[in-house]
């Protein structure tokens, strides 16, 4: 008898990883016609790397559901360009002023401020072309169409970008708890919630459960959001990969400095702790996704 | 026995604006909460005036077809929100760098560069949002459906930005007549080609018929392109309200500059006689949205 070698999770994170690339990849538009510096510039900016976290929540919050169509690729590839196309916008001059992500020269530093603006609209409008794609190969048109609203509206100016207009505008300026929490909860959190609630939609979850999804994911995103604060504090660039202390230097007004670090510490732990309890009492059961979310938050990186 | 009073075509033109004005209030996001500077700017934007040429295409068209639901309002809406969008990035200083519009400031003189790129993203993904609440209220998903696929499709990278990437990359370059040709179809022509495939496909047309409206929309476009090219060289900045031979100063090659103004007035007058012959081939009848057709190739502002 042949001894099966047993596969550890964290082989399993980067095989679905991995996956999750290739089809990411399957979804992108083709680079031809006069237009192509921006079906390039496009292409640069989603291929740029990252955890691919948001595909991976929806997919596994639709498994957990025992959704097993094929509706859910397109909206994995779309919620992907739609948090690219967040950051392409956030690092131009007007906004972050950022030259480099993930060791990769930022789409403007490489296409040019203007292609910036066109790549960022352009991948946010390719994202709902391709999860409308979804209605031609689905049994639940209803389904899709609610998962389409709610992509938009938790993008929009009452999800991601509102949450980023605050930000923006309260650069160097402190920001009051409410404030900050409202920051997280958009910026970071709508799209958390529009990933696992697209996947509860998509699987046909009652209502009841895509209400405890979006707040088991509201959770996740304020945990991660903490977590994020604590590391810029403690960790080390080279741990990291980007300048640690960035939130001190721009006297950014954050959880930690909000509620110090060892309070910052309690309630990553006790937030997460409750995100777990909220995804254990769905009627459904995915091991992956809570040890995904528990490696979110106790994450180093 | 009261005499009636004939409604001249102008008046009904203007009766029709009017109500689409006040249509798309109602769709507008209310300026409350944190994010509040985001709504201002995106509703500055959109009731900046203009035709609400895209909306009454697509109105007309759906009333062509027998259409009589409510579910083309939210569409009519999310079309002029996608045109803003573009003005919005359109007129940034990275792109056109245009500090008035129509009289007023441009959005991002009057409320900044950085809230100006995130109004542009905030109207495009409402225009989504909004237009699929029209699940909501259809009895039609499927078209409705169809309708996002094409929205999205031609506004994207291989429509509407598509055609603004080449345009922008040809700024003070000569282009050739395919690529001038390019630029028209998907820069002005595209959106125009959503707007009544929309009212098409909502109306339930056939395939045949969404075929050709889109061919004549494409037909609109062209002609109301060139007949802006021939404005500009020969109206005055009191009749067309915006500063003439601007082309020419900027060395833009246009249909006017390839062609000749004589060959240009003549291909306008040919294109939309034969865009009108398309559309009185359709099953349905139309009179007001023939006139309007005709209204905007014999433009004079």
């Amino acid at each position: 008898m042949k001894a099966v070698k047993k596969v550890t999770w964290k082989e399993e994170l980067a095989a679905k990883t991995l996956r999750i690339e290739e089809l990411i990849k399957t979804y992108l538009p083709k680079e031809k016609g006069f237009q192509k510096t921006i079906v390039q510039a496009s292409n640069y900016s989603v291929c740029a790397g990252g955890k691919r976290l948001r595909p991976m929540l929806m997919e596994e919050t639709y498994r957990l559901f025992g959704g097993d169509g094929p509706e859910i690729f397109p909206f994995m590839a779309a919620i992907e360009m739609i948090h690219t196309s967040s950051l392409v916008h956030d690092d131009l001059p007007c906004m972050d002023n950022d030259e480099y992500r993930r060791g990769r020269k930022t789409t403007w530093v490489e296409f040019g401020y203007d292609m910036a603006v066109l790549a960022g609209d352009a991948l946010l409008t390719f994202a709902f072309e391709t999860a409308a794609g979804a209605f031609s190969d689905t049994r639940h048109p209803e389904r899709v169409g609610r998962a389409i609203q709610i992509l938009a509206g938790k993008t929009g100016m009452y999800g991601m970008i509102g949450g980023q207009t605050v930000d923006v505008e309260m650069t160097e300026k402190p920001m009051t708890e409410e404030q900050l929490d409202f920051v997280y909860r958009l910026k970071t959190g709508a799209l958390l919630e529009a990933s696992m609630m697209i996947g509860a939609v998509l699987a046909g979850a009652d209502e009841e459960s895509i209400k405890q999804t979006e707040y088991a994911a509201s959770l996740v995103g304020m945990a991660f959001q903490i977590q994020d604060d604590i590391l810029d504090l403690t960790s080390t660039t080279e741990i990291l990969g980007k300048p640690v202390g960035s939130d001190e230097k721009n006297q950014k007004t954050t959880y930690v400095t909000l509620h110090g670090l060892e309070q910052s510490r309690s309630d990553v732990e006790k937030i997460s702790r409750k995100a777990i309890e909220v995804l254990k009492g769905l009627p459904g059961e995915n091991e992956f996704l809570l040890q995904l979310i528990q490696m979110l938050i106790t994450r180093e990186k």
